[in-house]
């Protein structure tokens, strides 16, 4: 294999466990490492302090590196500092999802014309491998679904929430003293994280520009012990969803958000910080990839992979893989959440009253909404009641207008939730 | 994307599916097509009959053909006639995994000497992408243990026999009904089709030669619905394991047995036809890939996606895929099964008298073997009772022979089965 001389921009968990990994081929040195804080004390094993900068031009602009590792994240200062490093002619491996999300596609445009590859397995469900066999031995199909656990501390949450019945406060605070979530979360719980990572499989899966701003995102935040307590009495778990469908007229619907899904589905068995992402395409049918979606070590496994592959190919002859170059640049026509269609889990809180669960089927039906399934969880001290409701499958704007409906109504105390499903 | 000039050897389901699937795909032309029954009425859409011949040969020795796709099975005639096709310097495409299993080494030899390429993702788990990972993105990892449901026909049968208390007979004729069970169910039922794809799946992820003479083989025909209610009662699952794991020493344990599996396990839950793969590596961790293991339409993507990859990399230069080519000269050292250590769970039918339990645990005692769950199943109408023993981790030659010696006593009836515990 050629030989790779690398820099590594960004030298913290991940950073670091790719120095570790790096440590066993011969074939890859670490030329120079870009750290935030130069005078940090560092414990790193084989660790030659003199190779690290505070200054990460001083990896793009070094003749001696070829290829750039970039673990550091987010979109600022990093574009630019990306940008110089294709433009002189620096091959890129990044797990920076945020970037790909938000600029991706001016960063490929840009390494096409440099005759340079960007690799990023890491940037999606860390160390599933997941981007190298869609653009590769999957790449007969035509992929059409994408259902997917992509962000592994809210899975964490929404499973002790669920196991044992804890608070979605009292969760995270869980989560965050065992590393699983950050001392901001805000990235993860509000779905942000996962919304990227989902831009970027869609993109790849449906061969056409997913736009990051265009995708719904909800979050964790307003879910309730009531709420997962009601799913697993119906038969579901409650899971943060990363959905993207090709629409039988060509559009794409591609959202993030909680979902009730079935417990005999496969994803509602994934469970604390796992991974899991579903594709359906034809011909090859159903497949779950499932493993480690974060932490040093997974993340390190994909980067390096990445590595490995572009020292073999560029051994053949520095010709780019033709199959890890992008070719995006036909937009997806995205739909707007308001029109999709799916089943609804409605949590209403209601006057104890006979007329409460015949008014709220008759706005339900004025809305071209049929109720699948409706259970009342006893009587509240305040003589309200829970009532959940499960529609069949139904326009979101439909399901909108009844909730204003009911809204306005006398006999509803409140909407607590609306949730979609799937089966 | 180089063009590619093709011949099928081989037009069964298969075959015909690949066929269907290559219309799409304007740069892979099908030259000709070798089929058993040249005479047979076929309704395939944009089948040219002036392209089918019923001599192979007319495929291996045509020039202007440089890929070879074949679906045609077994491993004579087909070994000699791809050797042939590889010498006239044609990259092969391959679903067969007997041959690979069986003289694998020699066609990668022969195919190293005339810089010829060997893609073979549709050899194991149908439609499931795991060679090509294995081989390209997680080649970073050191991966020592698998953990596989690779046959989707005894899956189907196991996972009726659960469902609904069917007896192995009543199963295996309802999925012959049904297309999952060929009339000769011989090479499925007895874990061979199992044993070809782990040696495969094995030899590329530990990086040794696995020896298919070697791999202990057992299959499903010795289960009866007493053991598979059990295993439930107990919170397993019966399924047809493909075991390989690197043991401490570096030498290889790579079996095909029923275990009963944990029903928290993943692999628990995959029920019906459909395939699962666990690989565990460092420092990847758990990953786990499931889908649909065989059937026409989930192969023709594995096969096509092999084509692709091949045209998309002889574009760069017609050197071979470096990490396609195996190099697995040195044998691996494959312990016996006496050897092998495991839990267990032993049905012994035993005399209904009170000294039976302790008789049981004494005869375990001596031999090193630590029980730690035993059940009794009621009585019988001949005075006798099934008794359910499951062990700790416990040698398999200490398991023989505290069987053996139990055998012989008079309280023992019976040794019903032994069977492996995974949890």
């Amino acid at each position: 294999m050629e030989s790779l001389k690398v820099g590594i921009i960004g030298f913290g968990t991940v950073g670091t466990g790719v120095f570790k990994l790096l440590q066993s081929f011969n074939n890859i040195e670490v030329v120079k490492i870009a750290v935030k804080n130069i005078n940090k004390k560092r414990e790193t094993e084989n660790l030659n302090k003199e190779i690290l900068t505070d200054n990460p031009y001083e990896i793009v602009n070094n003749p001696d590196i070829n290829v750039i590792i970039e673990v550091a994240g987010g979109v600022n200062p990093i574009f630019d500092i990306l940008k110089k490093a294709i433009e002189n002619k620096k091959h890129i491996v990044t797990a920076n999802k945020e970037l790909l999300a938000k600029r991706g596609s001016e960063l490929f445009n840009i390494a096409r014309e440099n005759n340079v590859i960007i690799l990023y397995e890491a940037a999606v469900a860390g160390g599933i491998p997941i981007i190298m066999p869609i653009k590769t031995i999957l790449c007969a199909n035509k992929i059409n679904k994408i259902a997917a656990i992509l962000n592994g501390t809210t899975n964490y949450i929404l499973t002790k929430m669920t196991e044992k019945g804890l608070s979605y406060e009292t969760a995270l605070k869980q989560a965050q003293e065992l590393g699983y979530a950050e001392t901001d979360p805000t990235g993860d719980v509000e779905g942000y994280d996962t919304a990227y990572k989902l831009s970027i499989l869609s993109t790849i899966s449906f061969n056409k520009k997913v736009d990051i701003n265009k995708i719904y995102t909800e979050g964790i935040t307003k879910l309730n012990t009531r709420d997962l307590k009601s799913a697993k009495e119906l038969g579901y778990r409650i899971k943060l969803i990363a959905l993207g469908q090709v629409l039988p007229d060509g559009k794409i619907d591609v959202r993030v958000h909680p979902m009730l899904v079935s417990k005999k589905h496969l994803l509602a068995k994934v469970d604390n910080a796992t991974n899991s992402i579903m594709l359906s395409g034809y011909p090859v049918g159903d497949l779950i990839f499932t493993g480690a979606g974060a932490g040093a070590e997974p993340t390190s496994s994909s980067v390096v992979g990445d590595l490995l592959v572009l020292a073999s190919e560029l051994e053949t002859g520095n010709s780019p893989l033709p199959q890890a170059v992008c070719k995006h640049n036909e937009a997806a026509e995205q739909i707007n959440i308001a029109d999709t269609y799916n089943e609804y889990y409605i949590s209403i809180t209601a006057s104890n009253n006979p007329g409460a669960i015949g008014y709220i089927g008759t706005i339900c039906g004025k809305n071209n909404i049929n109720i699948s399934t409706i259970m009342q969880n006893g009587i509240n001290e305040d003589n309200t009641a829970e009532i959940v409701v499960i529609t069949e499958k139904s326009k979101e704007s439909d399901i909108q207008n009844a909730l204003k409906e009911l809204s306005a109504s006398e006999s509803v105390k409140n909407i607590n939730n609306l949730l979609r499903v799937m089966n």
